[in-house]
C-alpha cells in the first residue's frame, strides 16, 4: 500500500510520524508500505545567506525523532552560540536558529548553490538523519507565500515569526507558483491508495501545495481515498493562526468551514469528537465523516490517529 | 605616522596586536597614528559552502582580543555543536570550525554572495568586532596558494590542516595571482613611514602577498623604512612549517636564510638574540640588523617588540 501525506509544519510532521510508526509496524511478509510526505515550501526563506526550509525541517526532525517536542519546532537540546555570535556581528537575529539546526541550513545551502534541486538535497538530509519515509518538497522551484495584511504585503516569515502572525490576513499570494513545477515524484505520489491532507493550516500549508500547477488537478482526479483531518477543533486552531485566517477570509471558523474548503478535493473528512455536532452538516457536503480524537500529542496518539486513517484505504 | 604590517596568520596577528597596543598608547594631542594590516588570502578556502579566510580571521580575532591564545587560532571558549551536527549529516569535518567562528564565515559568505568585495566585508567584520586598525586583504580577487609536494599539487588547507604540513614542499603556485589586483588601499598603505614584514612564513604568508601584481614593486619602491622580523629563531620556526620549507626549497634554515630572501625588499632585518652570531652576515647583505628578543608571547611581549620596530620609523 502506498500512502501520501500533504503536510505543512508541526501538525503535518506529527501525522507523518504517526503514519510512519503505524506503517513501520505492519505485518512482515507483505511488501513494505511506502509513505511519501509532500511538504509545503511556501514558508522557505533566506537568512544570513542560508536557505531555510522550515516545514521540511520540522517534518525531517520529527520523523528522525530529533525534534523538540515541547516547542514544536527545531531540535531537542539545542544551543545558540552561532546565533549569539551573529548578533554580535550586527546581524538581525529575530529568527531563532540553533547551532545544530544551522548545520542543516549550511548543508542545504551548499548543495543548492552547487545546483542540486531541493528534492535531492531533502533526500540527502533525510537519508543522513535515518528518515524512512520519502520526503518531497512540493516543488523544486521558488514558491514564496506572501501575506496581504492591513500593513501591506509581508513575506511569510516576517508575518509569521517577525510579527507573530498578529496581522489580519486579507489575502495570500504564492509568488512564483505560476511557473513552478511539481517536484519529481509529487504527482505520482497523489496516485497512492490513500492521500491524507494533514491537520495543517489550509491557507498557509495546504494551499501553497495545491498552488503548484498540476497538484490540485491531480488531487481532484486521485484514484485512491482522500482524507483530510480538520486543524480546527472546537472552533479553535490546535496551533497557529488558522482560526484567525479562516475568519478574516470570511470562512466559518469550524471543522465545517474547513470541510467546505476541502469539498471536492477529499472523500473523507476527519473531525474531532468535540465537533461531533457538525458531522451532519459535513456529510451534507457529500463527504464521509469520521469523528474521533484528533489531538495527537505524543507518538502513541499520532500512531492511533494514523491507524484510523489507514483504515480508509 | 602611518604604519603598515604585511601579515599571515598567528605571527602576523600577534605583531599586529603589539603595534595596535603601542600605537594606541601614543601621546594624545598628536594626530592618531594609523595602522594598516595587509593580510594574506592565499589560505582562503571554501568549506561546507562557506567562505573561510583563516589569516584575516586570526588577525581580526587577535586584534579584537577574542582569540584563543593557547591554541593560536580561533576564538576563546568555542563550542562545536554545529560541526558535530555537520558530521552527523555526512559532511567531512577535518577542518575544525567553532560555533562562534562559523558566524564570521556565514556573514562573510552572505556578503560576498551579495557582491561585496572581500575588503568591504573585512571592514564590516572589523568594525563589528571593535577592531581599531584597518585590516585589508591583499586582494579582493581569488588568489589560492597551491603546494607542490611529492604527492602532487595540494590545495593549501589540504596540505596545511588536512595533512598537517607533513609533505615536503617542492614549490608553491599562487593560482589567480596573475589576474589579481591589490585591494583598495593596499598600494597606498605601502607608502607608510614604516612597513613591517611580520614574522610570518616567508613562502606561505608573505610570498602570496607579494605575488599580487604591483605589491612587490610598491614594496621595493616604498619611501618609508621597511623592516622584516625573522620567523626563524635558532634555526627553527616559532610555529608552523617555515623551517622545513626553507630547507626543501634549498635555503639556509636560519635568520640569515630569511634575510637573503628579503634582501632588496627591506632596509632592516630584526633577528633574535639567539641568532646574534648571524648579525654580521646579515649586515653583509646591506641590511641594518636589529638584534632583540623576537619571541612575543602575550600582549606585553608584543607591545615591547612593536615599540622597538616603531623606533625605526
Amino acid at each position: 500500500m502506498n500512502v501520501t501525506l500533504l503536510a505543512g509544519g508541526v501538525g503535518g510532521a506529527r501525522l507523518a510520524h504517526g503514519l510512519d510508526l503505524a506503517l513501520g509496524a505492519a505485518p512482515t511478509g507483505k511488501p513494505a508500505p511506502a509513505l511519501t510526505v509532500v511538504v509545503n515550501v511556501g514558508d522557505d526563506t533566506e537568512l544570513h545567506g542560508l536557505d531555510i526550509s522550515p516545514d521540511i525541517d520540522t517534518v525531517l526532525y520529527t520523523l528522525a525523532e530529533l525534534n523538540d517536542e515541547e516547542r514544536g519546532w527545531g531540535l531537542r537540546g539545542e544551543s545558540y552560540a552561532t546565533l549569539t555570535a551573529l548578533k554580535d556581528l550586527g546581524e538581525d537575529t529575530w529568527f531563532t536558529l540553533g547551532d545544530r539546526d544551522l548545520a542543516t541550513h549550511i548543508v542545504r545551502t551548499a548543495r543548492l548553490r552547487r545546483g542540486e534541486p531541493l528534492s535531492a538535497v531533502t533526500a540527502h538530509l533525510a537519508a543522513s538523519m535515518g528518515v524512512r519515509p520519502r520526503v518531497l518538497p512540493a516543488t523544486d522551484d521558488r514558491l514564496a507565500t506572501l501575506v496581504d495584511t492591513p500593513s501591506g504585503r509581508l513575506g511569510f516569515q516576517e508575518y509569521f515569526v517577525g510579527r507573530q502572525h498578529a496581522d489580519a490576513v486579507l489575502g495570500l499570494h504564492f509568488d512564483g507558483a505560476d511557473a513552478a513545477r511539481p517536484a519529481p515524484g509529487v504527482l505520482d505520489a497523489l496516485a497512492a491508495e490513500l492521500v491524507v491532507l494533514a491537520p495543517s493550516n489550509p491557507f498557509l500549508s495546504i494551499e501553497p501545495l495545491l498552488a503548484v500547477p498540476g497538484v490540485r488537478q491531480a488531487l481532484t482526479d486521485a484514484p485512491g481515498r482522500r482524507v483530510a483531518v480538520s486543524p480546527i477543533v472546537g472552533g479553535q486552531a490546535i496551533k497557529g493562526p488558522a482560526a484567525q485566517i479562516l475568519e478574516s477570509l470570511g470562512h466559518e471558523v469550524s471543522a465545517l468551514g474547513v470541510a467546505r474548503i476541502y469539498a471536492g478535493l477529499v472523500d473523507v473528512m476527519v473531525i474531532d469528537e468535540r465537533d461531533a455536532n457538525l458531522a451532519g452538516a459535513v456529510a451534507d457536503l457529500g463527504l464521509t465523516v469520521h469523528v474521533t480524537d484528533t489531538i495527537m500529542g505524543g507518538p502513541p496518539g499520532r500512531e492511533r490517529l494514523a491507524r484510523e486513517l489507514l483504515a480508509f484505504a
